[in-house]
């Protein structure tokens, strides 16, 4: 395949500037293959990373964003066989240093070396370049081959799938038949419901306030979806479950009052996720953690290889993300997209960039 | 409802000598309850107790076998409150002493003091009268409320199910996406190959020798049926998974040479559970445990309450037991009922006793 | 052994109104043995049952608090073989119904039917009679046989070290080398850096404003003590480990800095118990849990029959206690060992009653 | 410091031909460290690799032997910055690629790609060359610090410490109080009853044939020490846990009757680790697996850097290998060592090359 020499890429040129312009296409480095990207979503977390810049991030005037994509392999370097040409791959964002304790314990989304390349870390999108752009260079570290029938479209979104599953990793996994309670509709909360329910779950319980939203978590498997703006959420809660709680809550809200509800639904011996976004202290009632033999835990994104464990569920579709993704813009118009993204138009979840 | 003073009832006599009698209906003690007994299967260990006897079993000539029953609460002693007269239930057979030190671990199917009815343990149809009757008492920690939507001879099931999942939390859970292996497809081997899907296996492999046994695992959601008599298991199962093995093997057949299979066919840090009956010795490589990282775990019975997990899969559908429902029979044919069982006359998988 | 009618016994007759009267020697009820009560120790709750009472409690004029405690067996009831006449035994508070799902599963510190005497439940000197008394009567469940070594006034404190280790139960056991900071040197965060020690710990590091508790500390193994009204504590602890903050944090000071602390100088994917009391909110960093991939737990008094474990440590010396023994006191001056230790009186840790 | 051209190392000419002849000193690539090889142990394992090569070595004539070693590091690659030229270290000898799955989940030691150099994989002195010389390169994944007070005799255990450690990480560490067999009273076995009880295990019994041997165990932290020669060692060890048989079993010996023993001997729910060299099947009653509820696990060597978890322990004199530490020869008498230690000439245990 004829790889050019330029390539049109979004390039964040300062706070909020995020511009579409001509880069050269990556070379390559021992262990990345070149992709040439197909599809890539935009994540809760980008458009902060367009608005405020990121520490760890390339220079302005250099800095490609974007983590959660597909896309097809048109190169590789010397030393990698683990994919081939024209292979369609889904990337995760994260690639541990592999010598720091953590990563050689397999917690590679801590590395302890995050942001320094020249330790073999990089995190696409945002201590690295990322991939709104025609091409993007990836470690094969996180790369994913897509099945036939996984379309690009679909597998941009297993970076938000693995997140969900590294959650359910670090809670024990879902036990069969448990009541699962997802706070906050959004992609991962969506998918929270969605995979609580794949993997086993009895009754699982969506709450949020869009009711929109809230009906595609039940067409995707919430046996329950309740308005919090129109319930009593904790009491219905524990009404539904016998007045016990729900062994599994999964947070994902970022809400300060949900967080401190999720302590209050959560059964004795329950286990909770904290998996939102907290931009401020939260005021938790911590004796209910002692009293009620609690187990607290949070994915730090998609570790421990976990897109791999959705890929099989994706290809034969038991996990059916498309209900989730709601709009598609090619990379000319990646402004509008985060528009549409951001300001939730036209119910926008998950919005698509076609490069 | 009136409940009579005696019923009938199938009693063991002697060695392979099991009689339908008259015998006085069970009187309640603390903690238990009265069920009009619905539904009995015929476990596989049934055959055995009923032709050698069991060492810890109630007098010949007294013992009531029958474990694995759902029946309709007619009684209730003065402490219960757990259940109430017209509860439709299924029964658990293990019901520990509640002071040992396993039992106050939640380890009640390892009971150390197992057969001491004076400590409070209970094993009906073992070492305590079971299910073969028209009535049987039970204790509170052994019933499990059945929805109004399973069946009473579905729910004789749940104890299958509940030894199945217990071997899955022993082995730490069916991990999404991971390939299990099931050899032996008997109840247990179905069920686990069915189980493993609902919980969120990627590819699920059931061998055995009969194809009509493998024919309902594939129905149930075994996406590769291999029968050992035709295909090399081994280098298939190695075939079919690049090379690597599986991560979970389930050895149900009790076969010395699939339990030297499973260590073959598991992937380095692969789990292999032995849930057969083993009569004898087998000659396993243990070095491959050690250089392939290999986990061994083993489920006693039904532990940890398991049954529970399994009640909303059955009573939505995901969880289908009818295909290894494959006879029925009134008490007093008990003895036509094992023969078919043991020679499995047309196709035999699970018989049900309706008393 | 004879028996007498009737005994000494601290009764509570109001808030606040500790009396030492006569009361009938206790009858044994089923599973039970009679303790002559040796040995009890003062517990950090206490002094707020004394003073409020506690909603579960016995009738005023009735209840006798007080639950760390040992004793010699007097008399046991017909069912009882694990304990004999004469047996030295330390009790725990907590006895599950037994029945109920969590009991069921070896969580009986959170018992479903907690404070229902008739599902067989009891929280001695909580929601049953305890043991500031001359006699006590315990169910088998809750005692454990005291090696001849072992001192009644130690094994008062063998409640102390089970909560301890079911706290390490909880947040998967220390694991060597670990580095462990324990905040709050009372006799829990005391017992809680020892007890690192002994299970393998690395550095252990004890924070708290006492300098004679943090000198108890560091005599029972803690390797550094930081007096938190003179450094810096987060800042200090982010120095003794090389930037990266400790594997394991356990908050036994029930502060609310203390608390925020925690998460604080909590590694990446390090593991926080929460052991302390906490009388109010607090106002928790949550993105720290999500981006530090952090674990909380918090253990729910001494569950899992953790008592039984801390015996041989005790036994051989490797747990010392008697550090923390600071007074002893006859049942007739309860009120002033109460006294000595709310108000840290000679610098009170564990004070015991001698019935 | 200065680096010769050449260096004397101990090179496998063919089989069971090991000379000690000169060769080039290693050239660094990146991530790798030069060490000046101070002292370095005969594994177990190193006399078959002498004497039958190993299927991934280099090629004879070239392939210098040799995995338990420390060093000073005399030069580092310009990406290292993790050790400094000074640093006393200590190696442990698997090296994963870092990219497959197994690599990503932290499970190094089963690293896919075993034996591909061009992958980054590295398994010194088996499939990479070790540290029978005076000079070897090693990657900073395998190098861990030693402190001031550990000797480069001493470090040169840590990779027997480190595998012991892996074997009790795998089977749920050591609990307080446990009560653990080891059988095969070797540099492994007694390590694992040393380090049981450094973990707080309660009663520590360790078995074997030769006297000496179980003497030092005794000297080392083991409680009882019993001569399978002279006594019925699973009798005993039933009489010994009043009937119950032992929470953990370590197999250490090899021995085929020992591994059937283990099973004999480890309690209800019990844990056993095989951690001997099978070179043959072992004819295992697998029912007692599955009545015992029992759980089999097996340390595939020194995996997730527990290595690093020894050395606080050793350092402050908890962990004692000094014992161990037989005999002592330099590197032109490497052959005499290899015979000593095969042989046990003089109760050898760990023979050290001093290059």
């Amino acid at each position: 395949m004829e790889i050019p020499e330029s390539m049109k890429a979004a390039v964040l040129f300062g706070r909020g500037d995020l511009r579409v312009v001509e880069r050269p296409v990556p070379k390559l480095e021992a262990g990345e293959a070149l992709l040439k990207v197909e599809s890539i979503a935009i994540c809760g977390s980008d458009p902060a990373i367009i608005s405020d810049g990121f520490p760890y991030q390339p220079p302005m005037g250099e800095f490609i964003p974007g983590h959660e994509f597909t896309g097809t392999v048109v190169e590789v370097a010397p030393d990698v066989s683990e994919v081939s040409l024209g292979d369609r791959v889904a990337i995760e964002p994260h690639k541990g240093c592999g010598r720091c304790v953590n990563c050689l314990r397999g917690l590679y989304t801590t590395c302890l070396n995050y942001g320094k390349n020249e330790k073999g870390h990089r995190h696409y999108g945002w201590s690295s370049n990322g991939g709104y752009a025609e091409y993007a260079s990836c470690h094969v570290n996180c790369l994913h081959k897509l099945p036939d029938n996984i379309s690009f479209d679909e597998g941009a979104l297993l970076t938000t799938a693995g997140t969900v599953l590294y959650g359910y990793e670090r809670l024990g996994w879902i036990r069969p038949g448990e009541t699962v309670v997802v706070m906050g509709p959004g992609a991962i909360g969506i998918l929270s419901a969605h995979l609580a329910k794949i993997l086993g779950a009895g009754k699982v319980i969506l709450t949020g306030t869009r009711e929109d939203r809230l009906a595609i978590g039940q067409q995707l498997g919430a046996d329950v979806t309740l308005n919090i703006g129109q319930v009593d959420v904790c009491q219905t809660i524990m009404n539904l479950t016998g007045g016990l709680g729900a062994e599994v809550v999964v947070e994902c809200s970022g809400n300060p009052q949900a967080a401190c509800d999720a302590l209050e639904v959560a059964r004795k011996n329950g286990r909770i996720s904290f998996t939102g976004i907290y931009h401020q202290g939260v005021n938790l009632p911590l004796d209910r953690i002692v009293q009620g033999n609690l187990s607290i835990t949070a994915p730090k994104a998609e570790g421990m290889w976990n897109l791999e464990r959705a890929l099989p569920l994706l290809a034969d579709g038991r996990l059916n993300v498309k209900p989730l993704i709601t709009h598609t813009y090619p990379l000319e118009e990646i402004n509008t997209a985060f528009d549409t993204f951001t300001q939730r138009i036209g119910g926008a979840i998950k919005v698509i960039i076609r490069p």
